[in-house]
């Protein structure tokens, strides 16, 4: 039989796929807490063929992200459960045949379906529980606007993994530079059988599509990490704060390519 | 000793109260459906001493509100799984010497201390898990303008309870009407020596202390009930649909009073 | 009209009552660690009429608690997102009109139907994530047996704020003393008029009607308690430890008195 | 730098990454439901090279298994929420170079763990909500026993997909047949290149490296299947019960072949 659907599980009609095909459109409003940490420690973190970046090779974007997702078409975004989700990932950068590249080294999403794209384009997904202040223009909730204070918090397996405490300061140009480059990410999947090796190792490169964003904001932020028995990101101590920033955004992802 | 706390659990400090007292301040959009159902049927839901309203008795307003609260202060703000939480609430009309009130019949949420809150406002809080599509200025998710639509779900015990889209047409001067009154609620908790009557059964009045709003919008909307072995929500069968609207709002409680 | 409903939301029928009328019967797996704590932080959450104990006034019992639980006839077992649930609840010792009685000064559950059981019995319950290996017959899972080895876990708001590990000796008599006792627990409602007394301020006595009980067992445990900004948990730090036990039990629980 | 980890996201130490390598040991009971559905719509869902079993080409197993699990050493027993979860799946049979295998079409977990070893098996995991009556020796839960019943239901996206009822009727000396052969599934991942071939499509074959049961028992069942947006199980109709079962067992996963 044609077996029909972007992922699993395939079938003759593809509906129960647990993702559709790109392109992939999000609305979200995005905190970035950017520091340094010993470049070392990110260098640990990048396998062959990535070497650290040139320049600013220690730092480090912490990013939470409270995102509206859906297919063309966009028939998940009225059925909010299956368009919703939060994401907090951790950014660094690194070098590729003489470009700079982002790396996401570690994220964690609370839907299957960010699971699924993140298996796609390379993010390495876990589950957590992930929040974040909204904005809002009655009542208690944030205004965007200077002195408005954001707080984001993730925990993953019942333990808190960070929080920060963002304060914006001023309009600001851009949204940070740790995640501003296209992403350099694997995708790894062992051999079933034991002691093969990988089934697929894939270096690829991938990007927005297509961005529109409103107005950036910089501050300052109060960032902790909280260690963990599985988890490796309080390794990636703060060294040196460099900024926050607020931006609300629409992306659109269609796609990548392969490097190696 | 003297025991602190607004809430249980009670201690020295009052520092682990599951709530603290009021005012209690909430940033919130709100998608209301209003219809027509049997007014049978809205009677059947209102104690003595409340009787059906002489206008619009059998009118019902189901409601989706995603909030961020917080006391005085707003620590919680800060740390978003304090603040937020949705729900998903019932409301009809009822009467009480000679004055319109509006009382809730059915509500989930999806934290504890909302539910908390509920216990002492009289709000008959289930746990539940709610969905509401969510405006945004950038990408897929929609503007808050004509055409714009909303999908809103409701699920409770793992079956889905209601679902509805709205789809929003031009500025309205208010946002409904069966949600507009005072509440009358019954604050209940039975005996624990068995057969003994209720030990408090108070009918209280509540309201929003302050408000604020944006510019609401009205529209029209789908509106599906489903059955559940433990909910009577279905029952409230949509006879004649009366309107759906839009609206953000800023609001602080600040506690009530005793009618009977 | 006359309203049906053990608890809210009370209706013609009673059926969307969030809890039926007891008897409630439960069948579980109860992990307990028992130490001695300063007992002035014991007597700072024993409000009056409470006095400490005479013998053990800083015992501390933490329990966790695996449930399957129902009303008469038994229908939630068959639906068992509405049967099943955890728990894990702190007891301590105090005496009343010349009597020693159990405690439970903090508990998490995590269902709502558990909540409100606890509004009706007086247990100061909050949401949490609550987790406890379970024993099984066989693959990795330990037995009931000398050095099996239970894992136990506690956390709310995204925080871990206890884990414990018991080691299982020896069949032991008992299964500990500190909640052997009557419980003598509080029912509290704030009135909803600011200023005012509570609407509710009931001592009350309850107990098991009827327990159905398997082999104790005896250990030892490790014990570690986190702290939170909304809880007070931590604050009983364990001096001395006293001892560890498991046991499975049936237990019906059906109305109470009041004391005071 | 050489990175470690079995799945990502990988580091220098390989603490991080989502499962450790197999052997994986699970204790767990299975809740088996068995029956014939249109021998086209299992054919429907056999991708080349499969093709339909010479015998019961019709027959479905929904299974519902609530698990502990841990790598080699165990540590994940002793924190609990590492591993437990709960699935439910559902099986058909197909055929292979003349040899019967059992097939995972669909399946739903409610944890990141199993939904990661599952892309290594090439089971297609989505995540649920799934509950199941466990057996207890004391209270309302029920005995392993003949006249025992057992509930079992799951939900994903906020929507019950499926619940079935057991009743427990004699010792078998089987748990089924349809789930009784060796796994054949398919590992797919598509190109991050829009409109390449699959990066990755291999027809596996895996099975348990160690079993130990208990009693195996039969008895009738109550299937319901419904529909959702996002899932075919409802296709799956019952058109014909075929047997009920119950087992408790600890089983080891190994690693596999591949097929083709």
């Amino acid at each position: 039989m044609t077996m029909r659907g972007f992922l699993y599980p395939r079938t003759g009609t593809g509906r129960a796929s647990l993702i559709p095909p790109p392109p992939w459109h999000y609305s979200g409003d995005l905190l970035t807490v950017e520091y340094r940490t010993d470049p070392a420690k990110v260098a640990a973190l990048l396998p062959e063929p990535l070497s650290p970046a040139d320049h600013e090779p220690g730092a480090v974007a912490v990013i939470w992200a409270d995102w509206q997702s859906c297919s063309e078409g966009g028939e998940e975004l009225l059925d909010p459960v299956r368009s919703q989700y939060k994401e907090c990932f951790v950014v660094v950068r690194c070098q590729y045949a003489g470009q700079t590249y982002s790396r996401c080294v570690f994220i964690w999403v609370d839907k299957d379906f960010a699971i699924a794209r993140g298996l796609h384009q390379g993010y390495p997904k876990k589950l957590g529980s992930i929040h974040q202040t909204r904005p809002h223009p009655y009542g208690p909730a944030p205004r965007i606007e200077a002195g408005a204070r954001f707080g984001a918090t993730l925990a993953a397996g019942d333990r808190r993994l960070a929080e920060a405490v963002l304060r914006l300061e001023r309009p600001s140009e851009h949204n940070g530079f740790v995640n501003g480059h296209p992403m350099a990410h694997h995708r790894w999947l062992p051999s079933v059988v034991k002691g093969e090796p990988d089934s697929l190792n894939e270096l690829i490169r991938s990007g927005a599509a297509v961005v529109t964003a409103g107005q950036a904001w910089s501050g300052s932020a109060e960032l902790r990490l909280f260690d963990s028995p599985t988890e490796e990101l309080a390794e990636l101590t703060v060294e040196e704060p460099l900024g926050a920033y607020y931006r609300q955004i629409g992306v659109t992802w269609d796609g990548g390519t392969v490097l190696a």
